[in-house]
């Protein structure tokens, strides 16, 4: 099955499951990750089915992202190994881990606005959803953990991000990262995804899961040894080649280009990206949300 | 003022106020994170102070880390400028910064249990405690939104956070970032703090954070630029010269060590650090904790 988080106002958000094109059923749990917090989710979703309440039609943009209150979004860098061996690297032997917070995520279709950098940069990738608690968990229980999959893009300020040694500052912009459309259930994915990336519908990016360094579940199962995963948690496993800092000469997105990233089977993020100078008095900085103390 | 956060159950906590040595005054929120989130937050504290309901004495094991629930907690690394200088290097034009989770703090008097690590280290700091929300912040309107100043040590597992360029796994592992006794509100803060870290009672680090080559006010700006911080966030300032890496030989903690990180007018921190093999049975991982999918 499929499960997405649709909008119901300006801060509101309900789970749903996809019944159709464009078709969900709404489940009463306020998001996917909420949702994944019931262990009974199973039958809750069964029980909306049998007994369906609400309307079950929605066009894209009511799509929010995935998991807009995720506890966890750890991302993996340098995980596709035909990539790093046409580079002429060694495999690493330890993921590269990094951190973001729910604030960096955006819908599937929503407009990315970045404001401040002149290097924006894709990056297609698969994630992993957590289904359930993890603590120093060996791979196999790792595995059992993963409620699915979904597709995220972690789009990357490269200026910021390679001002210092720590990639963070460029990959935890607010609300940069499209995450959905939707959560394919573990129990009807296979074993490896293609991933695709497009900009202004040329494709730029192409890889698949199989190639992955370290898969899904190890590395939900190392994550795991340092800190807990929780129901609704969410785990990048990095981007195949083709991105724009590795182009000669380097290319950036402009102000206007349609990202497009897209895993056959479970769907595709459509983004437009908005390149804004920073430190503008526009949007983003109403008086009211800078006063003075308290 | 004073404020704590103090354990009233298991996972039960509440705000309050420091009134004397190990006496506190409840206030009526769970954590001074939420409380800081009640911009009347000041008039509340005045109200209970005029009307107190609860008891007012507290042993120091009740304090629970400062910020149970922080939404961020960011650190800076590489920001003491004397040290910088007599290593030789250039000064930054860049804060270099990492993300942590709430998971990864502890309470001030909490043991700090670490699993699977063999280089644990130390890393004295100031926090600086964000008490209202900033989104593109000006230095102005950043030092404005100072709730207070906190104590926190950056435990680090150094070889963990070698293993790849991204130090992030190695500064991440739950429950070893104590943190607290108390924050200590702006108004009633000095200009600068001494900084001060001590490894079974032995002077190790100690540093002035008037030598930060970014202070609390440019951190909190420099990071609201990317992302929005809100009250309750916590912002690490980096640490002095004097972590057990640098030293020739490399110095790391050994099971049993007690750790104190003080600084004068806020409070210390004092932990005993055990370091367990990875991957134990023991209490980490009880078998229902990871069961099978959902």
């Amino acid at each position: 099955m499929k499960l997405a988080t649709l909008r119901t106002g300006e801060k509101s958000t309900t789970a749903a499951l996809a019944v159709g094109t464009d078709s969900y059923l709404p489940l009463p749990y306020s998001n996917v990750g909420t949702l994944l917090a019931d262990s009974g989710w199973r039958e809750a979703v069964k029980a909306a089915v049998a007994a369906p309440t609400g309307a079950v039609t929605a066009s894209a943009d009511r799509l929010a992202p995935l998991l807009p209150t995720a506890g966890k979004v750890i991302c993996c860098g340098l995980n596709y190994g035909d990539h790093i061996l046409e580079m002429g690297r060694d495999l690493p032997e330890y993921p590269t881990l990094f951190a973001k917070y729910a604030d960096t995520l955006t819908g599937p279709t929503d407009t990315i606005d970045v404001y401040g950098s002149e290097r924006v940069d894709w990056e297609a990738e698969l994630a992993v959803v957590v289904g359930s608690r993890l603590s120093q968990a060996d791979e196999g229980q790792a595995a059992a953990a993963i409620a699915g999959y979904t597709v995220a893009n972690d789009v990357s300020m490269r200026d910021w991000q390679n001002r210092t040694l720590q990639w963070f500052q460029g990959k935890a912009f607010d609300a940069t990262t499209p995450v959905g459309p939707v959560m394919l259930t573990s129990d009807d994915a296979g074993s490896s995804f293609d991933v695709k990336g497009y900009v202004n519908g040329e494709l730029v990016q192409s890889g698949n899961t199989a190639t992955l360094v370290f898969g899904p579940a190890q590395l939900l199962s190392y994550i795991s040894q340092f800190t807990v995963l929780r129901p609704g948690d969410l785990v990048l496993t990095g981007t195949p080649g083709g991105v724009g800092m590795g182009m000669k000469p380097p290319r950036f997105l402009r102000d206007g280009d349609v990202l497009t990233t897209e895993i056959a089977g479970i769907g595709s993020l459509q983004n437009i990206v908005r390149i804004h100078q920073s430190g503008g008095t526009e949007s983003r900085t109403p008086a009211s949300a800078t006063s003075t103390k308290e």
